[in-house]
C-alpha cells in the first residue's frame, strides 16, 4: 500500500490554471496534488549572445523554490551567491525538454524564458514544471502569433513529464515527498504527445534495479503522460 | 485626476488571504490592487548566532520578486550572485517594522523569518509586504502558543504601512506603478495600531518638497493605515 | 544631560578642509567632532552605460569605512566579497541627495563619482558624507567650468544633512556614537539651502514615536542644516 | 559508417594505469581512446559535517577539465567563480554511481573523495571517470585494509559506465567528440558488475527517440560494460 | 637627470606622524613625498583559527587604496568582489616583513592586524606601508605592555623598505610614479635595522638586468633604509 | 647533509617531454624529481581587450594544482570561488618571466596563454612551470611559423628558473618539499639563456639573511639555470 493510498498507476489530482500572471506573455499555475508550480513564459526580442545572427531562436528555463515551499524553510540560493547543482540540473532539464518540441528556426531570432517557481513542494516539482511550462510556452507563442510576431506556431508537439519509482519493490507513478524519500529508485520520464522519448533519467537511490523494472516504470510513465497531454489539450482548447 | 481615477485619499482594493502556504507556521497572501505578495512566517528554534545565550529572540525578513512579477522580466538576483541594494533596503525595513511590535524577550531564544515574495508587482510592494507579514507573524505566534511553545502572545501592537507621494503637486495615497514613476516625491509610512510612527521615509525624486507636503502625506497615511489595521483585525479575528 | 554635555540643539564642532586629495577634481575632508570623512569628486567623461546617448549626466556616490575607523576593527567588505546592506543604503542616499541639487542636463554626458571614505567614525557618518560631498562636488564643477568643459555651474542649490534622535525622551541633534547607541529614535534629514526637504528618514529603534516628536526633530534639523549651509558658503567663497 | 570506422558495438581502445599519483591512497589514469582522465581517491578521517555522529561514511566526487584538454582552450571555472551546471551534474553522477556499490556503514565515519581530472577530452569523459574512479576507490580501500583502518572491503560490486547514442538512425557505443556532436540521442549507462542498473540517462538532442532505440542502446551498454568490468578485474588482480 | 631632479641616491621627503587614528592601538601616517599611507595596528585577543592552541600569536596585514588615491579613479575592489593579485601580493609582503622582526612566541595567543590604506599614491606604496606599519606595530606593542598584556616587547629589530630601479641605465632609489612607469627594472628591498635582508624582489620590466646592477640597487637600498630606520627611532623615541 | 642526500649544488633529475597534449599548439610535461607540471601553450588570434588595436600581442600564464598533487588533498580553488593569493603570485611571475624573452611586437595582435597544471607537487612548482612553459611556448611559436602565421620566431632568448634556499646555514639548490619546509630562506631565480636576471625573489622565512648568502644562492642559481637552458636546447633541437 502506498503512503497516499493511491494505486500503483494512480497519479495525484492534477490541475492547470492559465493566465495567472498579469504581465507574462503566457503563464500557468500547475498543481500535482500539493506540489504547486507557477510557470511563466517571457519573450525577449533577441536570442542569447552566443546565437546572434544565426536566424534561430532559443528557449531556456529557470527554476527556483520559494523558501517556505518546503516542510522546513530552505535558504534562498542568492544568500549563498549561487544556484545549487540540483537547481541547475533541473532547469537544464526543463529547457532541453521544451526545446525538443519547438522549431527554433520558425521562432526566429528571439528568446523565450520559462520561469518555473515552486510555490509549494511535495515531490515531483521538475515534472510538474515541464508539464506546466508547456502550457505557458503555448500561450506565449499564441500571443506572438496573434500579434503577427510569428506567422505559424513553432510548436511541433506536446511535451509532459512524470516521475516513477520503485517503492517496496513495486513500480509506482507520481511519488509525493514521503514516498520519494523512501523509494529505492527514482526516475523521471519526459515524453512527447506522440509518445516518443525526450528524456529518461533513472537512478538507483539504494540497491541497483534491473531492466524489467525500468520497463515497468516506462509503461506507467507512458500511460500517465498520455493523461497529462490530454489535460494540456483541454486546457489550451 | 490620478491615472487610476482614484481620489487622492483612496487606496486600491486590499485583500488578505490567510493559511495559503501549507507548510509555514503562518502565511498570508496580501493584495493591494494588482500588487500581490505571498508572506510566510517560519519558526526556527534558535536565534541567529550573534544573539545566542542572551535569552532573547529575533524577527527578520527576506524579500524577493519572481522574475515575471514585473512588466518586463527581471533577472533573478542569484544570477548576479548577490541581492541588489534595493532588495536589501526593503528587507531591512520589513524586519525593523515587525520587530517594533514584538517583545523579543517574550519570544525567547527563537527566530521567526518573514519571507515576502512578490508574485505580481504594481507599486507599493514593500508596504504590502509589511502589512501582510504582520498577519503571517500573528498566525505563527498563535501556532506557537497553541503548542505551548510560548505562554503569551509577544505581539505588542499591529503594524501596517502605506506609500504616499506628491503627484501633480498634490499629496496622494497608495501609488501604483504608473503613478509612482511620475511622482515628484515618494514616501513610505509605517505606523502601529495606536497610530505611532515606526518609520517614515520620504524622498524627493525630482524637486525638493516642503514641510507642509510632508504633513499632508502623513495625514493621508494615518487614515489609510487605520483602515489597514482594521482589516488586519477582521482577518485574524 | 547629553553624554557629550552638549545642549539639545548643539551640534559638534564642524570643519571643512578643501583640496586635500592631490589628484581629485574636487575634495573635502569634513569633520563632525570625531567623525572624519574624506570626500572626493571624480569626473569621468561618459555617463554610466544605461544613460548613454540621452544627453544627460549622472552623479553617484560610494561609501566605505577604513577597517580601523571604528572602536574595534571592522572586517573589510572585500573580504566577504560584497557590500553590506548598510553600506548600500548609505551610498544610495548620498547619491540621491546630491543629484537633487544638480541639473543633470547641464552636466552633459558625464559622470561624477563622490567617494566618501570614513577615516574615523563617531556617529553621523552619512550626514557628514553628504555635507562634505557637496563641497567636493562644487569644486569639481568649478574645475570643469574653469577648463570650459561646462559653461555654467549645474548646481541648483546647497544640500546638507544632519542626524537627530529622541534620547531620554527629548529631541536632540547630531548624535555621537554613544548617544546614538542608546537613542530610542534615529532620524536623518537632508535639506537644501532654501530649506526644502530632499530626504527624511526616521526610525524607531525601540518604542514607536509620535508626530510631535518628528516635528521637534525636523525643527532641530532645519536650524542645524542652516548653519552647515552657511559653513559650506564660507568654505567655497 | 561511423566517423572512427568502428563497428556499432565497438568501443575505443581502453587502458587502465594504477598508482599514477604518488601521494593519493588510490589512483588510476584511464584512457578511452583520446579521452584521458586522472582519477585519484583521497581518504579523510571524518565524514562531511552533515553526517557526523551517524556511524556512516561518505563517498563523493569532483570533476574538472584542464583548460587545454579540449580542441580550443576552455576558461578555468575558478575565473568565473563557480562550477558550471555541466560540471556539477557530472560530479554528482560520479559520486552517486560509486556510492551505489559501497557499504557506507562498513566504511565508518570517513570520507573518500574521488577527483576526476580530465587531461584530454574526446567525448565520454564522464563514463571514463566513473570506470576509472572505481579502480582508484578499490585501491584506496585496499590501502585502508592493509593498514587495518577497516577490517573488510566495503565494496559490494564493480561499477562501470559507457555512453551510447543514436547516430544516423543507428544505435552506437562509446561516441567520440565528433560523433557525439552529430548524434540525435545521447545516453549514459552506469551498470554494476552483476549487470544491474545504477543510472540511465538518455536525452534526445534532436528528434525524440522511441522505446526500441532505448532498448538497443541498453543492449550495447550491457555488452560494453561487461568488457570494462572484466578489464577492471584484470587491473586490480 | 631624474624626472624629480633628485640625485640617484636621494629619497623623497619622508615624514612619520604617530597616533593619527583615535581608536587604533597603534597608528602612523607615513609620507614618502606625495605617497601617503595610513597604517593602523589592531589587536585581537585570539590568534587566527589555524593557530589556536599553539601558544603563539600572529601578525598579518591588509592593504588597500582609496579609489581616488590615484591619478584617475580606480574601481573599489569590493565592486568586483575580490582583491586583485597585486593587492594580495602586497599585503602578503607587508605581513611577512613585519613577522620577520616579531617574536610570535612572546606575543602569545593574539593577533595584530596592520591595515595599510593608501590615501594618496605616487609610487612606492608598498615600501612606505612596511616602513610606517613598523611604527604602528611598535606603538601597539607598547600599548599592550603598558596595560601588562605582555611583559616584554616582542620586537626583535626595526624593519623598513625602499624601492630601487634601473632608469636610463642607472640605479636610482625611491622612484615616484612617473619614474617607475619608465624604469627598466623595479626592485623592492626590505631590510632590518641591523642591515640584514628580509626580502628582495627585483623584476625586469623591459630588458633583463645583470648581477652588478642588482648589487648597485642593493647598495642604494642599504643606505636609504639606514636613514629610514634612524627616522623610525626618532619617531618612537 | 641534505634530506635528499644531494650535494648543495645538485639539482634533482630533470626531464622534459614535448607534445604531450594532443590539442595544444605547444606542450611540455616537465619533471623536477617528483614535481610534475603539465605546461600547454594556447594561441588565441586576438590580444586581451585592453591591448586591442596597438599592434602588439600578449603572453600570459595560469597556474593550478590538481587537488591530489599534494601530500594531503587540497581543496579546489573553484570551491571557494577565487584563486588564492599564492596562485595569483605564481601565475603573474610565470607570465612576466616568459614575456621577458618574447618580442610582443613581432607576435602581432595575438595572445598565447601558458597553462601550468601541477600534476604532482614536491617543491619548486613555480620554477618547473617557468622552465617547462618556455618549451611549450617555443613549440607554439614554431607551430605558428610553420603555418605562416608569423614570419620569424619572436623568441629573443631562453628563460629558466630554479629555487635556492639557506638550509642549516648553507646555500642549496632546487629544494624539495621537505627541505623547503625547514629552510630559513626561500629564493627563486629566473634567468635568461645569456645569464641575465629576469626576476629575483628572496624571502627570509625565519631569521633574516645577509648579502653574502644572497650571492651564494645567486651563484648556485646561475650554474643550475645554465644546465636547464642546455636541456631546453636539446629538447627543442
Amino acid at each position: 500500500m502506498r503512503p497516499s493510498k493511491r494505486a500503483a498507476d494512480e497519479m495525484r489530482a492534477v490541475s492547470f490554471e492559465r493566465n495567472v500572471a498579469r504581465y507574462a506573455e503566457g503563464s500557468c499555475l500547475i498543481k500535482f496534488g500539493e506540489t504547486h508550480v507557477l510557470c511563466t513564459a517571457s519573450l525577449e526580442d533577441k536570442p542569447p549572445m552566443w546565437l546572434r545572427g544565426q536566424g534561430r531562436g532559443w528557449v531556456t528555463a529557470e527554476y527556483a523554490m520559494l523558501p517556505r515551499a518546503t516542510q522546513t524553510r530552505t535558504r534562498r540560493e542568492v544568500t549563498s551567491g549561487k544556484q545549487s547543482g540540483r537547481t541547475q540540473e533541473i532547469q537544464r532539464l526543463i529547457g532541453r525538454s521544451l526545446r525538443a518540441v519547438v522549431d527554433l528556426q520558425m521562432l526566429g531570432e528571439r528568446q523565450i524564458t520559462l520561469d518555473c517557481d515552486v510555490l509549494q513542494a511535495d515531490g515531483g516539482t521538475r515534472t510538474a514544471s515541464i508539464t506546466g511550462a508547456w502550457v505557458a510556452l503555448h500561450d506565449c507563442l499564441k500571443w506572438m502569433r496573434s500579434r503577427s510576431i510569428i506567422r505559424d506556431m513553432p510548436l511541433k508537439d506536446h511535451v509532459a513529464a512524470i516521475s516513477c519509482g520503485i517503492a517496496n519493490g513495486e513500480a509506482v507513478i507520481d511519488l509525493d515527498y514521503v514516498e520519494d524519500s523512501a523509494a529505492q529508485t527514482d526516475a523521471n520520464f519526459v515524453l512527447t504527445g506522440k509518445g516518443n522519448i525526450v528524456e529518461v533519467q533513472a537512478t538507483a537511490e539504494g540497491a541497483p534495479f534491473d531492466e524489467q523494472q525500468l520497463q515497468q516504470m516506462m509503461a506507467l510513465a507512458k500511460q500517465g503522460i498520455g493523461k497529462l497531454v490530454d489535460m494540456q489539450k483541454q486546457t489550451v482548447a
